[in-house]
């Protein structure tokens, strides 16, 4: 079995019958979700709120039914992916590029689990790209700051287009390699004018799921 | 002749051949704007920046050409408009809908002259109310947080549908009378997940120009 699906199948073992919960995106939630749809077909009720379009096409297609974030005041149980985990159970997000909603999210979550493959594991965060997720209307002036800084900004395209967001925003991706000082950094960054949101997730979750193989490791936030 | 009119045509002679200028939204800064147009066509040539798509529309029916914002690298002299100045010269923006693009196109310049009229200066800002940009996919949460910390929150509407920005995002008033401690309250409410923009303006204009009746003063940043 491979890790991302030991992984992503573990957390639904969490859901309870009744609960809100948050869907993240990204290809080890992909099993999570697929693991999920299995259960409310057999009769789980819950309420799911989605982090993306994508995740919303995808439980949808599964018959699981979504509830518009708005419509909820709080998530019992939110359950995503990361680009990057350090022993804090600090996190790199975005790489799927919808770090915004699944940040909303998350901060409206009663708890937060993370489900990773073992790769995803690090000592010290920035090896992974960090995401900026920035008003188009400004990223020229946001880029120079960031470049100003020395942060090594990249605007991230698909295609030959800047790649935008389910929010309409524009992603500049920092190439750091190493983030000394992840509160520092996020400080510096929300600071700047026309900076939605960063994929640094300090705080956030309370318990990684890491799958190795057909292992599976359970990390508590002490 | 009417204090906007006056105002608003007194900072058009700041306006140097060369320049840069970033134009404003709102009824003061159009006098500014069709006086820049008449300047244009006798000759003066300028880079002009648009902060919304209303200003945009008026300054190129009058032959002013727009420039995108992303296209230079700082502004010379933005001229805009204030919903409220206190005496030190902070301010609320917004009541137009603009500030996120008008608070960008500031902070991207070298110098902002506002143009008010005289009923526009008050002792305390927040008899105005104090708008606030936010991510609509998480505006509930939002409303509830402004609400819990009892700030008078208000969604703006247009007809029957939520108000929407040039930027695609939703806007929050707040009622609060007075504000007084405006960094304070700036603080608390960018630290709010989801906000994107406040329509707090504080340090960010250098000169403010005030018409009354005939009369124009212009008041320094101190």
């Amino acid at each position: 079995m491979n890790s991302k699906k030991v992984a992503g199948e573990k957390a639904v073992e969490f859901i309870k019958d009744g609960m809100t919960i948050g869907l993240g995106t990204g290809t080890t939630t992909y099993y999570t979700i697929v693991k999920l749809a299995e259960k409310v077909k057999d009769g789980l009720k819950v309420k799911a709120i989605s982090t993306s379009n994508k995740t919303t096409e995808l439980a949808e297609k599964l018959g699981i039914e979504i509830v518009p974030f708005n419509e909820v005041d709080y998530v019992d149980l939110t359950i995503d992916g990361a680009d990057e985990v350090d022993n804090l159970l600090n996190g790199i997000k975005g790489g799927g590029g919808a770090l915004l909603y699944e940040k909303l999210v998350a901060m409206s979550s009663k708890k937060v689990i993370w489900v990773v493959d073992n790769s995803k594991k690090v000592h010290c965060l920035g090896r992974f790209p960090l995401p900026v997720e920035v008003v188009p209307f400004a990223y020229n002036q946001i880029f120079n700051k960031l470049e100003e800084l020395k942060l090594n900004p990249e605007i991230r395209k698909r295609d030959s287009n800047y790649y935008l967001t389910d929010g309409q925003h524009y992603i500049i991706d920092l190439f750091l390699n190493k983030i000394e000082d992840p509160y520092k950094l996020e400080k510096t960054l929300k600071s700047i004018p026309g900076v939605v949101e960063t994929g640094l997730f300090l705080q956030i979750a309370n318990t990684v799921i890491v799958g190795n193989g057909d292992q599976v490791q359970i990390i508590e936030k002490s």
